[in-house]
């Protein structure tokens, strides 16, 4: 890939993707799981996920792509071109398991717009300079199976495809003999592609692009993420009986932790998000003041230099908190993962492809986390977000709009073209 | 009752009573009603309340006190004295029904040195110029059945007796059965006997005398109590994909709620006390903003245009966040009683009492509820309070030393002298 001056090339005739295919697929595709209470529920290698991959790959080989399956049962859709075999793939896609109630975009519009994407260009006469391939990453929600995006993980070399196949699911299943019982356990080592570059199309998943009416995000990098639990502890004393000095309120404490972090996250210039999910105050009585609360932390920024000084502030915080309001403090550390850099040049590729469309574009950071951030490791790689409305996700409210839907995949046909046309 | 010029006279010989006795009674007393686990459970009208009744008033016929039991289930030991039986009898208590996994003085305490006051005052050739009883109400913790203080609230015609004996208690059962089945359904009307004052000791259940070093509270008020729940609803976004100004974060209206009330309530020159006990976010997931907070609060004073004040100020804080924090706010209110104002000159007859003894004392409101507060609708009433180690109560570590048991014993038996005295 070459962007020269930032002057990309879309050369030639610009064909655009079936816009009616691509949203026909997508309501198609959200009606394979349904529960007897109308609940779309496709959690990874059960039956109802069989039955969506069933329906990719169908889509996959009408589009005339070869199927792969590798072991920890990621689908890829080649097309492999004319004497280009050889050559590293561009490859698009995402996931399509799904949380417990979920909405039909978030990970299937990118597999599904890939197949369109791949199937417009071969259908257009476009002779691309290396193949083209789209994949449908295993377990990206992680709901049945722990951790998610578990398949791009396992592609990327992060953990190793028998350790992921001996997974034990929240119903005690193995997601080895899952994928065996639904046919998904295919033969290919992960990472037997090895793409040239990667690119995710998603639906946005927060309500930044809607509030600002922009239709396209570049997405330029992945917001690195810090989970803490803070429990503080005090004493439990009568809510009647001991004057407010007299308290040791581990209640209290909690609320000032929490005042501190939203002021902090609020006043910052950066784009640090802080949020308190989670809470719990034992004895939990009316008339008892707390003795231990109990709260989470979910710290997030896309540089990793901010998020260590939002984490050290933390810290200091609860230091200083510590002898003033007589109480004690530990903290223990869920999760961390360092923050996402995506590749530059995609990312203008992707704004330059917007703005040939007439699409406004907005670099971004992804607040959540995506199979891209995995891909990332071993190509350049980087994500193009649509609208979400409301903001609202993992969730039978989920919408984006048809033409949202549509713009956002002619970009990404856009991204391809360049990405594997004529250098 | 008269105090000239705060002149109380106690003269005559001063008796003092039986400590070694008072303090083997609360122990043997405490030993009755223990589980299999060593913890003490005598809930009102239970088996082993029978059992810890059946010893009460064996003492009190070992006083030479004539036993009566109201229909309610209260158990008094009256001493008529001679030629006085027509008089408003001095009457003291407090209850003997305990918490589950109790500490053995909470109630108890001031049951048994009633008992021991009554009895050394006869033993001492004591002349009464009314009768002297003491009372064990029924039911003062309203774990089993609702409402708490039941015993002495029917006494002082709160509450029918009728409706009182129908109330089922948390396991089913009604109360006036079980009375029946331990023998403890007496046939006096509550309110027979039309006190002439009433006081109670008990132990503080709070820290302040402890930390102050002083052995007597000199009790002239109990708190107002205001109850409330208040619901906070906000949108439950993505912790990572939701900027900070485009949140509706229920959680951070609640802390900032909790870190208003218990700043207000520190910073009052007021004995106001505010105390947050219980907490609740829905979802309740790490990552995701609550989209909901519960939580309950409650507000003591012992001047009620102060609690009215410290109401007010809480609706006008929830009113402006409302639209500053774009949630929706609702309160519900749970419980709400007035400051009950004690009997002005018992308690300087407390003071004057602590003060022939040689102990410190310290005028002081009482933050639990305790049966004083009901037989003061009926009667002049005060408290005296001793130390509780820690201000730890309804618990077994609850604790006061033997020292400073036997003081508030004597000064109750020097305050009971002087109301049944020659006046």
């Amino acid at each position: 890939m070459k962007t020269e001056n930032n002057e990309i090339k879309l050369n030639g005739n610009q064909p655009s993707i079936d816009a009616e295919r691509l949203v026909r697929r997508i309501q198609e595709l959200g009606q394979i799981g349904r529960d007897e209470d109308g609940k779309l529920i496709r959690l990874a290698a059960s039956e109802t996920d069989k039955a969506g991959r069933d329906a990719v790959v169908s889509w996959m080989e009408d589009a005339g792509l070869e199927i792969a399956i590798d072991r920890i049962g990621n689908i890829f859709g080649i097309w492999r071109g004319t004497d280009t075999a050889e050559q590293a793939p561009v490859l698009v896609g995402s996931h399509i398991d799904t949380v417990i109630n979920a909405g039909i975009y978030d990970g299937c519009y990118g597999v599904l717009a890939g197949i369109e994407v791949i199937k417009t260009l071969r259908e257009s006469g476009f002779v691309p300079s290396r193949p083209i391939a789209v994949a449908a990453f295993t377990n990206e929600e992680g709901v049945r199976y722990a951790p998610d995006m578990m398949g791009s993980l396992v592609y990327a070399g992060g953990l190793s495809v028998d350790e992921a196949l001996a997974t034990v699911g929240t119903d005690g299943t193995l997601l080895g003999e899952e994928l065996e019982k639904i046919g998904y356990a295919g033969t290919e080592d992960p990472g037997f592609l090895q793409p040239h570059a990667y690119v995710e199309l998603h639906v946005e998943q927060g309500p930044v692009l809607e509030r600002m009416g922009i239709p396209i995000g570049a997405v330029e990098n992945l917001q690195g993420i810090s989970w803490q639990r803070v429990t503080i502890e005090g004493d439990a004393n009568h809510a009647g009986t001991t004057p407010m000095a007299m308290r040791r309120d581990a209640g209290h404490a909690a609320a000032k932790v929490m005042t501190f972090l939203h002021e902090r996250a609020v006043s910052s210039v950066t784009p640090t998000v802080a949020t308190v999910g989670c809470i719990e105050f034992e004895p939990n009585a009316i008339n008892v003041i707390p003795s231990r609360a109990t709260f989470t932390v979910d710290l997030r920024d896309p540089d990793e230099q901010r998020l260590k000084d939002e984490e050290a502030a933390l810290t200091k915080y609860l230091q200083e908190l510590e002898p003033a309001e007589e109480v004690t403090i530990t903290v223990e550390r869920l999760a961390r993962f360092e923050p996402v850099i995506f590749d530059k040049h995609i990312v203008e590729l992707v704004e330059v492809a917007s703005n040939h469309r007439g699409l406004e574009s907005k670099r971004m950071t992804s607040g959540a986390g995506h199979d891209a951030q995995m891909i990332a490791r071993i190509c350049p790689t980087a994500m193009i977000f649509v609208p979400s409305d409301g903001g609202i996700s993992h969730n039978p409210r989920e919408h984006t709009s048809d033409s949202d839907l549509v713009a956002g995949a002619n970009v990404l046909l856009d991204v391809v073209r360049h990405l594997a046309g004529k250098q």
